[in-house]
């Protein structure tokens, strides 16, 4: 395991090919909106090395024998998915930052470790000992990956080999003796900006007409022929005062383009085997929405805890209607966290020995993040009030011009100081309104895949036939 | 443990005092409407019998080494409390009965069982022995509780001392060297009209000067002085295919009238320690509400399984709004089981040994019942159509001269069978719109305390200090 | 205009063929349980003639000349659509009854007016004659319609002449020169059993193969060759305190056969022209939304007032919270009336003269109501607490043996009376949680059709090539 | 009525004291920042002169007998009322700009016109000619003015007399022959640095000793005394296909001092009637309660359109599901519709001759408003995708170094170009998810007042004792 600072040194040394603002990024790690990204992954280094989060955050490998970060380790146990869901949202409560970046990657491994041991027993392949390979090298360098899932796709009503284009799908463009070169685009792709791999999969079921879209594989987001698009959520300029998370803590997201990217065979983990598309995509979302289960609790805890405390600074803390929207705040965190523990408890074994969530459970959690994350700002509106839509600049309050009439204006309860209500309406916005805030929210919606996702997932998983069969008997119909 | 038969046998040598349409009903067990009531207990004798059940619904008692229904055990790990929430679950998806009975007397005792034990400690009482002594006989004859908690409280807004007829909450009306006599009625007693014995214990917060109805005991239920009006839920003629749940399942409710009830010292557990009634309430509603995370889910499997079957018999099954609706009755019903899962996961032992459901979940999963149950009606009617509020008597279908229409005209699918397709449809109705079945749904709304009640306990749990000091730490304001 | 007495006079005169649990029904409207059904109707009878209502509920028919019910009377302007809505809540909060069982009827008839016209317009027929003969024969003689609209259907995703039994929707059998003969049966078919007319419409899309499914017709109740199996809501035994609305208010509804039925030509209104089928269905939709918008605001107004009225006898009426769950009542309530009002304020003009409420407006209120109405039975059952679903029977009450108990255990508030709160309780019960009551509530979610039927009414009605242009301009796209 | 040229021209005469990023903006129309809030107001000066829009947003003025724009018109009839609905709906859709910023000044003007009234009849005040007299200057001079209403407030569980510091609410602090010396400030005023006057009046109830707060009074913006604290929801910087509301159309809200600020008696229009601060916080919180019911379906008709829109370029415009999120998009808007029309329909002649809306409709549409702006953004970023939050800017479309990229992958339909498809999102991002739709949004939960001051508005208007009467005689209860 390594110290953030080690990570920075080693992202420094790479030369990843992103844009942003249309410009070259030579360093991305030394931009100014993209620092934040490497700050949230900075968390992921150095709270686990943190002796009071050693449990929590780290366990010793099976692989290596040796401790890793979490985030790195395949789950083994049920245990393992609990600590999960409790990692992620101490993270994010500590940072408010919408996600500290090293789930995805991971969850996407996880998903080649429990596929490749599946298409080796179907075809006879050797996937899985790649993917093991693979896998100490990842833990033994604490690496950190983005995983490349939601292709570009282009016409959605098309499959990839209807579509006019073929790039608009990642697809193997070449099967060489060493290795295949792969072309497409994937998007929306957190922290593509700041990783050290990027580890790809298919998104979506396929046909047999559909073959050269079953790939998956991991190369360094450094590799030739890799292009990125990044687009920031840190403010654009320095702050002192407002954007409390976002000028620390925040993540970025790319297009990445593989032109023609090559890579070696001991890095292809699915190379034509289409009957395992969908299932990738679906075991993927079935990781990440576990994941998701731990981050909005996370921001719950931060939601209810500033707007408790912007309810004490206006003197209204005790009313009968901010408590009621107190507990409608925390029930809907802790709903969604309830969800994500009763899938991690009744997570199952796979074949290859790597435990997955309960689906129904994973699925319900995230289904409720994606409609319900939204509306979760508006009881934090409605106890802040209007000033958290109007309030002036840092800089008027930063200004002896402005000042003292910020401050006596702005003051709320007897015995409370005006400057730290200010703040804390800061930090309110910060997890509601700003840019950061808002494109947060309502990336959830669609993080770990769409609503109508779940709901397939759910509907998918849950076992009908039993429940028809209660039915026809306490009926009486004869089956 | 014993049978159902056995059960029968000794509930008729009883003489419980149960009035009902105003006339005095002699052997209630086999009063028709009331029978239902037995034969949901019943259910909670016999599958515990079952081999395939064992592990599940008994467990060897710490108290007497013996094997004991599970209903009868004072949690003592998380593990007691995660196969309490999947038996009440098993139960009621195998009957259909909103309630199968035996908990609320089960979770008065756990009750009992903590604050005896602490008010020993705070008082250098001795009445957690007494509680072990009872607990002993209790689980040795297989006994079934009423628990008594909810009293007439005549007006809402006036402490016990302060209405006007003092018997509105139970209380002690006089102490006697060998036990005492109390007074008052309690209302909503499930059960108390097919029961061995009533568990009562005190309802909400007292102050000093309620110390008289600062009351904890248990008295057999045919205890002279204790008078029963109770109200069936069960039709009140014979069906052979209408009310397929309530013509043999039904749970009832007794106002129950202690009219100088004398209880012997050795079966009181509160007697004037006012400080402690609050604190009952909120145990027993702790307790209860874990238990309701187990019997909505119940229900709601039953609701899948039947708009599923008759979603098939329409011939819609796969269409996409009905697939939608579905899942939103699925994800109904799991959000309550998952919160359930999680409060009995992350239970946590008292002084006396018991473990207490963690009181977020089973609250928030609760407040999800009772602000939801009514609706989840709705995708119900949505999909079985019209027909579920309009469909002939199961007399129209016996008769000749009418059973061909019905026949002709009610048949779905083109292979389904009009008769299994009128047998789903009664179900569907007796788990919505019968009489059993909205007084069940309503019930839900208050069973184990209202939601305010619900809110009001979420809120004193959750620790805002902690949420308050995160938001302030990233805010940067100084503690 | 007749009196409600000459109107049953009228029924006793008619002979229809009625079963009900499998027995002919020789005087409908004498049998207790569809008596009820009776004393609904009469109300919209001898209210229009209380001079204080002569305004809203009567008016000068174009037709006639004369002074009619508003029910009888096609919408002509605004002002009628508006009256309507206000009509139909006035009379549900005056009874109680989930329906007063005049409109669907009088629906029907608007949309046989419009579609007459416009079928006149396109093939050169004389239907808009023959109602415009019928309509003031059914004016002058004040006459009750059911409306039959919905067909039995068997598999739900075949067309009607893909059935295997071409009954299960009604169509024409025969045409002979003096009229046609119809086939098939109608069900969930309001107020059948206690009309004058049965005026019968296609409830659905047709295709060239269906034409013989699209049918249109008026025929007395009592024909020959019609059969009808009833169902009532109406409690089997008498009651004085139980049951309030339902012992004296109530609808029943009946699956209405057709066994080769005769309909002289001047009777029937399309024959054949499937283009018109499925625009009937939408308009007959359209309308009987509309009316829908006005019976939930009465049923509210019940609601809200019983809710209010318990909260008084319980002494908690000033809570926070219970206001907050009155207000929820209320804006469930008036959001649908909202729906309505600007349904009929913005309805338009048809080529027959006849005014259709706004689409968007008349099912966006239904939809509201579809999915919004069982939900109301929770603020209900929480401020009324436990007791809505466990209070004694009326037989408690006046039993000399239990009143003294009741009287005392369930007085409320200091200065109100027990009985008072018992029957405020009562009414509660059959708004909520009563057969009639309980399945009022389900038939709202389909009555009028299902929500799925209001979402692609909406869908279809909505402009969104504007909407689409508004964004276009604002995004700068080129169209 | 002038143009939006002569009202540049006239703003620019003005010296208000702005102070925005702690600096005098010395030409507050000439920042960058503010001037897309005078191009909001613009619009209500310009589409008024269009003939297209003459009778929607103009009137012939009772006052002056000349064609004054609608929004300095004080509604004489329900027909002005319902017009203002459309007239702001128009605007709001033509825009997108969250606010068009002229009704609160016009809703001020309003309340003072139906208090002034009253206060004469009350106490022989001469405040309703004073009223007069300034509404014909104004209307005669075509002004706006921004309505000041929302006090500093400090601790919110103490009335004005009890604050420590006095100011945090505005009151009189010296009467002198000729006027009045007003100090205080006002938060959350919308367009106050783009206005010509500042209507004032008092923000809540008022007790005795509060008498110095209550005040109402007219000033030109740019008074000796008073100092603005401004903030733009514009972006700051230039962008060309970003934003492409928010670079036109925005709105501004300052903090308003009143530094010990004179007004004449001729603009006073009440000083020390406590007995009317609440009323006219009602009075006006039901004007622009109303106003907000034009403002969402504004905003509805864009993200119905934009989401449309966005479908059909992702191909997948009639899935069932994007079609059911479509209609729950438009239902949303249309029921906070159908409640503004309903208020406006049944709205009330004051004795002042003034209109004013219903309030039970412009309350219920108003808190539909703020429970449920918030959550319309979920099914936005559902039909949109991850893309809505992800998308690089508008530097990388422009840039030769990307564009081809971008032109590639953001491809969708086969028919759709990829730039049309990029200008859409950032039309439905900047109607969701940027700072200036994000504030927008939650700015809707408490424009106009909380939800709680809704909740007690509809409490307190609603008419209860004949809902309990309608009740109770129902239920045999004698009165």
């Amino acid at each position: 395991m390594i110290t953030s600072g080690e990570y920075l040194k080693r992202l420094r040394s790479m030369k990843p090919n992103v844009y942003m603002y249309g410009e070259k990024v030579e360093v991305p790690v030394d931009h100014p909106q993209l620092r934040t990204n490497f700050e949230a992954i900075a968390v992921t280094y150095d709270m686990p090395l943190d002796p009071k989060y050693q449990d929590l955050m780290t366990i010793i490998s099976p692989v290596t024998g040796k401790r890793v970060n979490r985030y790195n380790h395949p789950y083994q146990s049920n245990d393992d998915l609990l600590k999960k869901v409790d990692m992620i949202r101490t993270m994010i409560s500590e940072t408010g930052c919408p996600c500290v970046c090293r789930c995805v990657g991971s969850d996407a491994l996880s998903t080649i470790g429990i596929t490749s041991y599946d298409v080796d027993k179907a075809f006879g392949t050797n996937y899985y000992q790649r993917f093991l390979d693979y896998l100490k090298y990842f833990q033994e360098n604490d690496l950190t990956a983005a995983g490349a899932v939601t292709d570009a796709r282009g016409d959605r009503s098309l499959r990839p080999h209807q579509q006019p284009d073929p790039d608009l799908y990642v697809h193997v463009a070449e099967k060489r003796k060493d290795g295949i070169v792969v072309r497409g685009a994937k998007t929306c792709i957190t922290n593509a900006a700041m990783c050290d791999e990027l580890v790809v999969i298919p998104g979506r079921g396929l046909t047999e007409k559909d073959a050269d879209y079953a790939v998956a594989f991991a190369v360094p987001a450094d590799t030739k022929g890799i292009v990125q698009l990044a687009v920031a959520k840190s403010p654009a300029r320095e702050c002192k005062m407002e954007n409390p998370i976002a000028r620390r803590f925040a993540f970025s997201d790319s297009i990445v383009i593989f032109d023609d990217v090559f890579v070696p065979w001991e890095k292809v983990f699915l190379c034509g085997e289409w009957q395992f598309g969908g299932g990738m995509g679906a075991l993927f979302g079935n990781f990440h929405r576990l994941s998701h289960c731990g981050c909005i609790p996370g921001r719950g805890d931060l939601l209810v805890g500033v707007t408790s405390l912007v309810a004490k600074y206006n003197g209204v803390r005790n009313k009968g209607h901010v408590v009621s929207k107190l507990v409608d705040l925390i029930t809907s965190a802790e709903t969604v966290y309830a969800c994500g523990i009763t899938a991690a408890f009744k997570g199952v074994g796979t074949p290859s020995g790597i435990y997955a969530p309960a689906v129904i459970y994973s699925n319900t959690g995230k289904l409720i993040e994606s409609e319900n994350t939204t509306a979760m700002i508006t009881p934090v509106a409605d106890i802040c009030g209007g000033i958290l839509c109007t309030i002036p600049s840092e800089a008027d309050y930063f200004s002896p011009n402005t000042q003292d009439y910020m401050k006596k204006y702005l003051k709320g309860a007897v015995d409370v100081d005006a400057e730290d209500r200010i703040k804390a309406i800061h930090l309110a916005a910060d997890l509601t309104i700003t840019r950061n805030a808002a494109a947060g929210a309502a990336a959830e919606v669609m993080g770990a895949g769409s609503p109508e996702a779940q709901r397939r997932a759910i509907h998918s998983d849950y076992d009908f036939e039993k429940r028809e069969a209660l039915a026809k008997r306490l009926a009486n119909i004869e089956t």
